[in-house]
């Protein structure tokens, strides 16, 4: 729990395709700042929301809060590219998400919450993808989610060796590999045969997508490991793929390398709902 | 068993990226021609063979027998081009595959067995895949392993409804869909956890590929049953692939139907060494 | 459709430890006489519903339709004990079940179709499964569902060899296996792993449980097949088990052969939903 | 690296329906005693050995070290009877094991450098296992591996309530659960669709086996939650198993809690060999 002062500049985001979540994002943009609040919010916000023109937003300033509305993926985008500094609120105006658990609902009673100090922050690791390629290129990223490592839809299966702390783990043929966060282990490696990490766990899973090796599973290790995948297939197309909304194409002999980010996403946390609530909600455990 | 005679003309095929398939099907064609044989070679195979030239070889054309030097892929270009008029003998110059049964050493021996009227016929299902844009347009083609409707690495997970006799089955969200043949059970699907078909069993099998919706599973289904799978998702790269080596993009609305084709691949078999025991030695499951 | 004339003697089964089927039996039975019927009901029902008495069941006497209140256990035991020769009506008190899909309040409409000769006749596929212990004894039982070689809870890992047609497929360890009908696939096989089949595809399916073996998958074969297990662990408790109700335990050596029945299950169907229909529903496939 | 001096009291176990196990345990106390060591052996070996008998080992006493011959099986045993105090060498005399890494030909090289202090110590969590009656009885053991709860081969599919730190995560149907160690991640976790977890992990995989509930996953926790399974289904046969090897029947409200224990398994290793390396060379993961 914490003094409401800190809020004093706040920016709302909103899914730009969503004319539903522009325009909640406008209505919100004013009721901030009928409390008094600085807002920012991005152009397409502006554009839909009308009335007087609050600043436009800067996803890398110094602020002290962001609202973002939408489902995961928005928030995904928000939290790559602030890095980590910005306590973030995630409203989802769908089915709830992983990462979005406000709902549209209780978007006034959360901030009214938010505002009086009734919140906790909770911390999420990141991960720093970079891309060392053969030809000398070297680029970076951070994720919350997951790095991809896949083939094109129109590609064979394709090679990958890995290595964990240059332990040679294995050269294995699949439709591509997981990199994930205990955040993203709901995400993509769910559905690729990985399992559910508690977001706290200090650790990362590796998961093959319909490995060609059947003997080939998810492997769980530490987050302080350093994981490198080495494209070894030659004249395919394959991609890394970042939170799986970024990417770019990888070439033979192209190598991945990934480890835990010095900084973490901070997602503003107003109910006492667990984790392990959401899951038995949205994965139905309960019959 | 069968008359000799019946082997006149034979086209002989090489995996074109292998200089060793190219250079056994120059030797092959020396050797069938030494035997009265009319050969034909593409011309891939005349420029590595050197010395006399044999006819070029038109795939469409009608032969009595088309020997195929490569792998599994390989076979299958082949088997679809033939569309199952004329028998193929499968031989693998690398590891085993599931249809090219025959390798490098037993090649000789196996011609010898053939041409001497040992051997059988076994006959696989193929699949007619039919592609209805909704933008009027209509394609088709052929399959011997599966037809793919997959989205690309930088796609998002896709949705498509799927229709089994016009009875809508599914709704589903992931990375895609395979539909095969009990030949093909062995490749993809086997890859994506569909089961494995006996390759004589009048059925096609539907398997979801990293399905986001858990408790959707592989569904067998008779082969006389018409599959339509349809694509609801908009803006996204989606593409339908063909035994994982043609492919189109498919666009929102465009409707896939796949069904039993009248024609079948016949494979030439030398030995009697059954599905099963390919199975068995080719997965390791006696330990 | 048929004529009202062929049900004159109509077999009433209520699941045993279920008050309410024990009761919805004894006013079907006063229902159906008061139809003219001839009805007769087992032992449990008559102490529960009270009145005049019908005549005691006799399972496998010449009926002709036996309703069954309960859930798709009790239509199991049913049809195992008919052997294929009367048409059961499958009645579910509970959650729908995949062979009892007509609901508690459906009942007497589907009842007055049923008199009026709206219904159709859907025949499924019993197993042979025949004991040949190493002691020489020989036991044998028919199935709807499977036929089950597994482990108990106490034992180690339990080494099985299978055959498919006298060709040995596997050697492996693992906690037992599914030999499974279509109908069957949806229950252990389903939760085991194994493919979802069309419940009139002429195919059995293989499926392993836990195996040790990760390459081990489920194989789906001729219905025309002899399957053949052999126990080669000593010393451990394994278990055969009959559609999940009855079982014996297996020694060393024991071997397990299971082929088609030439009988069949014949389930009365009133209304046109399908199988797919069915599986999209209980399995939430359109979320 | 460490002193020599410290290995004083060796104690010696062997597999006990192992011949070569035990005649292998007879000749190494030779051997140790010939190097001035105390040895001590079980009464097994002493029957196969032969010649002058060294003292009877009684496991729970103060040894320096513990020689295992046999497999990963009598290494659980030992383990959890010695519950952590002393060192355990682990020798496989078959197939190499995850626990037992030292092979019979490296037997005598090994104990060389672990004599002259060449050698390492690797600290394994292991769990405390509550059984809480519903009669009131309460039963506790140690695990190194895993706690599984799990029906017997006779019993229908059983309903099971599980929490996380009183959190409830689900009320699932399925064959049983297991909890597991990372130690025991490559056990019969990995055979029910576990992942595998680094050993050294701060974790605890809770994993369905083969749930009716499709969208049941496993799930990774921290290793300091108390994770609280509770028996739902009465009249069944359920059984909690420890490690694999000792177990007792479970009735209807019974509780069973695992947590981590606070002594650690302490495994001798005399190579550099990691456990990324074992994993590559058992599962086969470089083809």
């Amino acid at each position: 729990m914490s003094d409401t002062t800190e809020f004093r500049r706040v920016g709302v985001v909103a899914k730009r395709t969503s004319r539903e979540a522009l325009q909640a994002a406008g209505e919100l943009a004013t009721w901030l700042a009928g409390r008094g609040l600085q807002v920012a919010v991005d152009e397409a916000v502006v554009v839909a929301g009308g009335g007087e023109v609050p600043a436009r937003f800067e996803p890398a300033a110094d602020h002290d809060l962001v609202v973002v509305l939408g489902g995961d993926g928005t928030l995904l985008s928000v939290a790559r590219s602030l890095a980590g500094k910005v306590p973030i609120l995630g409203v989802n105006l769908g089915t709830l998400g992983f990462l979005t658990e406000v709902g549209d609902a209780e978007l006034y009673p959360a901030l009214t919450d938010l505002l009086a100090g009734r919140y906790r922050i909770e911390e999420r690791a990141l991960l720093d993808v970079r891309l060392e390629r053969a030809s000398g290129e070297s680029l970076a990223w951070r994720v919350l989610n997951d790095a991809v490592i896949a083939k094109s839809a129109l590609a064979r299966i394709i090679e990958l060796t890995y290595r964990i702390d240059g332990h040679r783990l294995a050269a294995c043929r699949s439709d591509g590999l997981i990199v994930s966060t205990p955040t993203g282990s709901t995400a993509y490696n769910l559905s690729a045969g990985g399992p559910i990490l508690d977001p706290q766990l200090p650790v990362v899973v590796v998961t093959p997508i319909c490995p060609h090796t059947l003997s080939l599973r998810p492997v769980v290790v530490p987050d302080t490991s350093v994981i490198e995948v080495t494209l070894e297939t030659p004249r395919e197309e394959v991609y890394l793929t970042l939170d799986g909304q970024e990417g770019t194409p990888l070439d033979e002999g192209d190598r991945v390398r990934v480890r835990r980010s010095s900084s973490k996403a901070r997602l503003v946390k107003t109910t006492g709902r667990s984790f392990y609530d959401g899951l038995r909600d949205k994965l139905h455990w309960s019959e």
